[in-house]
């Protein structure tokens, strides 16, 4: 499972390829912050973000897109730039079919490092732990890519074990069902 | 000067065609608006927005793409996808090289109604009365589409008459400096 994390931004956009699975440590594929001009307008900003993230699509082919929630509650100057770099990831990712999933910043501390109310710098090391880096990534936006798409693949795979259970517990009582009606059957 | 005016939203987007320019009162082109299943993920709305968006640009070939500027002290639930829907339609048009401006409410409510604070009503009647209409465009979300986009055809054509007032007054100075100039050199 290859998981593209994003944490979105106009400014700084982080993006992180991790691929993870079942009883396998998830391991680092990529990482990297794209940057636009503050001097350019919205709207040329978003086609740079897009540009980035269509050739990160097109080179690590992920399975899932993992991208942070942004809430209206953040820094309102930057949060609208901060919707829209997410939003236009989340089109690019679902224009080609690829499932785009959401963790709001405490889901993904929580994931990574146990309290949803980690620092920065608490991420960052243990993003570093994880991923058996020699430094955790700078800036902090490459960290959080990373993190989210840890988050996600930790949570694939336990939902992927989680209906894996559920199936093999239908199969079960499909069989003792079958094996009731054939005892029914007999006795008739 | 065509100006596609786009009222973003996820449940409901406006996208009005008006065209206009010096000395002629704006003509509507065409006016529709593009609803999204609010059970398709948010993903998955902003590709069929995009796809709209795109066959309008195609279409009607805008100059220009008037957006509703989208503020974080609005409704927060909704908030984050209508700032997203309008990123994927700014997107669009810079993508194709069409500048994007961006409007307040409360300045399309001055420009169309005369008050910033006109209510919508107010708005879908000037509307209908400018562009010489039997009857307001419903919903509300195409008469604002349509006011966006009569605001900035005035304002464009404003801003065209100050530019070529501004030229020919330096076309003047600049006259006036070389006869100034030559006086200089027959004296000397």
């Amino acid at each position: 499972m290859r998981v593209l994390g994003i944490d979105p931004g106009l400014t700084r956009c982080g993006l992180g390829v991790v691929e993870g699975g079942m009883g396998r440590p998830p391991t680092l594929v990529a990482v990297d912050v794209v940057r636009t001009p503050t001097e350019l307008d919205v709207a040329r900003r978003l086609v740079q973000i897009e540009a980035a993230v269509e050739e990160w699509l097109t080179t690590y082919r992920p399975d899932t897109l993992a991208v942070e929630r942004v809430f209206a509650q953040h820094n309102v100057q930057t949060v609208m730039g901060t919707a829209q770099a997410a939003g236009v990831a989340m089109l690019a990712a679902a224009r080609r079919g690829i499932p785009v999933v959401l963790h709001t910043p405490s889901e993904v501390k929580a994931a990574i490092t146990g309290s949803g109310r980690a620092g920065k710098d608490q991420v960052g090391a243990m993003v570093t732990r994880i991923l058996r880096l020699d430094s955790p990534p700078r800036p902090a936006d490459a960290a959080d890519a990373l993190a989210l798409a840890i988050c996600h693949v930790w949570r694939g795979s336990a939902n992927h074990r989680i209906n894996d259970a559920l199936q093999a517990a239908a199969a079960q009582s499909r069989r003792q069902r079958q094996a009731f009606a054939a005892q029914v059957k007999e006795k008739k």
